[in-house]
C-alpha cells in the first residue's frame, strides 16, 4: 500500500513542486515576507468590478505565472485543483473558466493549499497527469463582506481576530523537473472543541492541527527531531501558541525554533492584524513563496506544512453551531535528504 | 501513464462500488425510483432543528448504511470524500464531524457525486486506501432557502425550473470486493455559455455535459455504441433534450434508449417538479440506487455517468455574472464486459 497508518498517503514516485506563482495585495507588500512574492497588485480593486473578481484575478495571474516560470505551455496542464472561502467557491470557478484547464473544485477553507497539494501529489504519483496546477487565493475585502458584513464604521475587533491575506499562491506539481519533493500527506478529521467564537478561529483550529500532526508522527513512526520545521497554516500568534503547548502536553516536544505558523509570521508587528494573518491565501503564499525559497537555499530540508481550516459558515454561526475545524499535513523534503 | 488524453484517468487496478446507502425524503418515496432507495425519512424536518441539519442526518445515515452493508467496521474507512450545495458545504462537514473519518471536502455542486467517485477510484487504484467512502446529499428546503429565499407565497416558477432532491447516496469504493468496476473518469472544464437565468440550469449545464462526453469519447477512442447507457446528472427534461440534440449536432449519434438523465427520470409525471429533479443528491441517489441495481441485474453492463454542476452563487447572480457549469464523467462496467 502507498499508505502509512490509516490516512497518510506516501508518494514514492517523487512528485515535486517544480514551479510557483505568488502574488499579493498592497498590504502584503509591506509584510515580513514581501521579498518572497513575485509581485504585488497596487490596490484592492485591481481594476475589477468587485472584490470577488479581484480575488479571481489574483488566482488567474498566479496560475499563469507558475506555468510561465515552469517554461511549459498552458495546454500542458492536465488539471487545476483549487478552492476558496467564498460561497460556492465562485472566484476559483470563474478563474477556472478563464484558464480552461480540467478542474476539480475543493473546499476546506484555509486548509485548501494542503488538500490541493495532497491531491496533486497523488495524481502525479499515480501517473494520472504530468503537470497538475494547484493553489488558493483569498481577498481581505471579499472575505470581510461575506463573513463580517456589516463591517461597522469604527467597529472594534478582539485581539484574537485575524486579518485575511489578499493574495494567491499557486504551484505546479510534477514527477518531472526539480524542486522540493512532496513525500507524504496526512489527511485530517473534523475536530470540533465546541468553540463558538468566529473571532477566535486560531483557538478553534489549534486542536485540529495538533490531531493531524500527532497522527502524522504516529503513522510515519518518526520522532520530533525528524523535521527542521513544522509550520501550521493560519493559527495566528495566539492559536499557534496554543498549538505549541497542546503538542507538548500530548508528548511531542518540539524545540521553539522547529515550529512556526504562517499567520503568525507573515505580517510585521507594526501592521494592525491583531493575532496575525488568515485566509486561504495565507498558507498558499507562505508555502509557495517563503518556504519553497528557503528549501531551495537549504535553510530547511524537511518541512511539515499543516494548513488548517475553520469550516463554519455565517449561517451555522447564526444557528448556534460550533466551529468544526480540519488540518491536512504535507511533508516537503529536499532530494538527498529523504530517509 | 494511467491517463488517456489530457484528462481521462484510467483505473487498471479495478476499483469497485462494493456497497451503497441510499436514503430519500417523503417526496422521493412517491418517485419513479422509490424501489431503489434503502428507505425514506417520513418528513422534511427529520426531528432536526433545521433543514441543514436534516441534510446532515441524511448524509450520516446513508454513509453508515453503506458501511453496514459492506460488512466492514466504521474504523476500516480510510477516507470520506463529499460536498454539497450549501455555503461552505456545512451539512457535509458536520456529518464528517460525526463520522470521524479523515475527510476531504469537495465542491462541484451537483457534479459532486462523480468528482467524489473519481477521487475514490484514483485513491484505491494508487493503493492509498482500502475503503473510501464517498457520496452526496441535498435537501429541498435547505436549498430553496439558500438559493431562492424569499420563497414567496404563491410565487410561480417557470417550466424550466427543477426540484431539488431530498436525499443522500453514498458508496464504498475498494479494489477488494464485488460490484460495478470504475474503469475511467473524465474530468471536465468549466463551460459557460453566458446564460444568466438561475431558473434554467438544465440549459446552462447541457453544454458542459456535451463537452465532457465528447472529450471522454475522444480520449478513449471509442464510438457511440460502446456504452449501453449514457446518463447525465440533473439536466432535467428540457436540459437533457438540449444535450441529446447538441451531441447529435457535434457528431455523436446516440440511440434514444442509450441516453437518460437522472433529473428527468427520477420523478413521476404527476409530481409538480417542472423540468425534473436536481440537487447534489439527484445523481447520487440515481447512481448508487437505480444504476448500481440495474448493473447488478445486467440490464446495463457499461454506463457513462455524467453528473453536471451549476457553479454560480446567489451573489454572482446578483452581480450580473453568467452561470459557469461543469461535468465530470465516470464509466462503470461489469466485470467480464470490459474491453
Amino acid at each position: 500500500m502507498m499508505l502509512s497508518g490509516k490516512s497518510t498517503w506516501l508518494f514514492p514516485n517523487k512528485p515535486k513542486i517544480i514551479s510557483t506563482g505568488v502574488i499579493g495585495g498592497p498590504f502584503e507588500a509591506d509584510s515580513n515576507l514581501s521579498k518572497d512574492f513575485d509581485y504585488f497588485k497596487d490596490d484592492l480593486w485591481m481594476e475589477q468590478a468587485s472584490f470577488e473578481k479581484a480575488q479571481q484575478l489574483l488566482l488567474e495571474d498566479a496560475s499563469k505565472l507558475a506555468v510561465k516560470k515552469a517554461q511549459i505551455n498552458e495546454k500542458d496542464i492536465n488539471l487545476f485543483i483549487s478552492g476558496d472561502l467564498m460561497n460556492q467557491i465562485t472566484p476559483t470557478t470563474f478563474a477556472a473558466k478563464m484558464l480552461q484547464h480540467p478542474y476539480l473544485g475543493i473546499f476546506s477553507a484555509c486548509a485548501t493549499t494542503t488538500e490541493g497539494l495532497a491531491l496533486a501529489a497523488l495524481i502525479t504519483n499515480n501517473h494520472s497527469g504530468k503537470y497538475i496546477l494547484t493553489g488558493a487565493a483569498s481577498h481581505h475585502a471579499a472575505t470581510e463582506r461575506q463573513y463580517r458584513y456589516p463591517t461597522e464604521y469604527g467597529g472594534q475587533k478582539p485581539p484574537t481576530s485575524q486579518w485575511t491575506v489578499t493574495g494567491a499562491g499557486c504551484a505546479i506539481v510534477s514527477t518531472e523537473g526539480e524542486g522540493p519533493v512532496v513525500t507524504s500527506a496526512t489527511l485530517g478529521k473534523v475536530i470540533d472543541m465546541e468553540m463558538t467564537d468566529p473571532f477566535h478561529m486560531g483557538g478553534a483550529m489549534a486542536p485540529a492541527a495538533v490531531d493531524t500532526i500527532l497522527t502524522h508522527f504516529k503513522d510515519q513512526n518518526i520522532d520530533a527531531s525528524y523535521y527542521d520545521l513544522i509550520i501550521t497554516g493560519d493559527l495566528g500568534k495566539i492559536g499557534s501558541s496554543i498549538c505549541f503547548d497542546l503538542l507538548k502536553q500530548r508528548g511531542l516536544h518540539l524545540q521553539r525554533k522547529q515550529y512556526e505558523d504562517c499567520g503568525a509570521m507573515i505580517y510585521k508587528e507594526s501592521q494592525p492584524v491583531f493575532s496575525g494573518g488568515s485566509g486561504a491565501a495565507c498558507p498558499a503564499v507562505v508555502t509557495y513563496g517563503y518556504l519553497v525559497n528557503e528549501m531551495k537555499k537549504q535553510t530547511y530540508n524537511k518541512i511539515l506544512i499543516v494548513a488548517t481550516g475553520a469550516l463554519h459558515s455565517p449561517l451555522t454561526v447564526k444557528q448556534g453551531d460550533s466551529i468544526p475545524c480540519i488540518a491536512h499535513a504535507i511533508s516537503l523534503e529536499n532530494e538527498g535528504d529523504q530517509e
